[in-house]
């Protein structure tokens, strides 16, 4: 269990978030990466209120930031790059095989989780306006098509350059964990496999547990009624 | 000019699209950036109907792909990654330098983006529908808080990280030129100076010309009534 209060890694996180979001949460990603990669780290907490200093660390206001000393840097895709080339079992060190794990990377942040994202939106946060009504069958097959895209580019292949893990599948898998509350993905075989493989490492059990025992301690005493 | 027919570094791109998208498909930014690195290249065209092995070079169907017989690769975050690391001019070589603009691509596609490009999406493509007229307000209040989020941490600096023009700032250039048909950039005064200093640049010049040259060149004849 690499969270280690004496690590030079520091990854930012929140003390709680509702169920819906907890074990999605992006720190997740870091997480996960740093438990591929066998590195301690430890965990500065967040409130939902962040402290207003928190921008110059992270500009957009989320979660994870991650500093180790060398770097201080923010964004799920750079972190996770940053880790993998610490970790040749996160990305491979020729030319070709480095790039196409690189390039799924912005694959999964930029072809696909935006459809996604959208969805989940609508789902979460908007389901009660009715633009979100009248918009969700569109959403829903824009979606579709995404994971249609991925799943005939993956076929019967382990993960998406092959039978090498990579940050490319990482982030994938975690992109694709944001439709958890649908059964889109269940409808493409190949892709479902895919995420249950993801799901399955020990390096992602560890980090999901690690991310759920926070919010389990931290878990708001019931409010009166 | 390096459009250069003998070039080992080929790129994809459309041989038209409609005004809307003209100067800002996103085979510009691999132009962009290989204007800056000063490599030639050259531009394998496609039409708008593509051919169904398309799919094996870039599985969600767009441009550009990249290749330069060491590496075959696409998405943008990826190209001009890739393009930093063959010139110090476009991705610094120290550990904190490097990761910083690499984070800032990942800002741009991800954090940025999307919010930006679910507005252009409701003027463009679902103008006429009811969903997109009762979304717009909110649309357009996302969009600005992220622009805010980028313009607050800009504040004067010319460059996302201070004096050195990265692969970040190219990146988020791009990004809000998606806004181009509103005046929402002009209403950050930074962000705008950013924006235009950006355009400024010799070689943005060179590869939106170079873009928008191909179209000139295939502009469809006009339609009988």
């Amino acid at each position: 269990m690499p969270v280690n209060e004496q690590a030079p890694i520091e990854i930012t996180a929140f003390r709680w978030v509702p169920p819906f979001a907890q074990g999605v949460v992006r720190d997740l990603r870091a997480r996960w990466a740093l438990e591929e990669a066998g590195l301690d780290y430890k965990v500065r907490l967040l409130d939902q209120e962040r402290p207003a200093d928190y921008l110059l660390d992270q500009p957009f206001d989320q979660v994870p930031c991650f500093k180790d000393g060398k770097v201080a840097i923010f964004e799920t895709g750079a972190i996770v790059q940053y880790l993998g080339e610490q970790s040749e079992a996160l990305l491979p060190r020729d030319a070709q095989g480095r790039y196409r794990a690189i390039q799924w990377t912005y694959a999964a942040l930029n072809s696909v989780e935006p459809a996604i994202l959208s969805l989940l939106l609508i789902d979460i946060f908007f389901v009660g306006e009715e633009w979100a009504k009248l918009r969700r069958p569109g959403a829903e097959e824009f979606a579709k098509m995404k994971l249609k895209r991925v799943s005939d580019w993956l076929g019967d292949k382990e993960w998406l350059e092959g039978e090498r893990f990579t940050i490319g599948d990482l982030l994938m898998v975690t992109v694709l964990r944001f439709l958890r509350h649908t059964d889109l993905v269940a409808g493409f075989a190949n892709l479902d496999a895919f995420v249950k493989r993801g799901e399955a490492r020990p390096a992602f059990g560890r980090a999901l547990d690690a991310q759920l025992a926070v919010f389990k301690e931290n878990e708001p005493a019931l409010q009166p009624a």
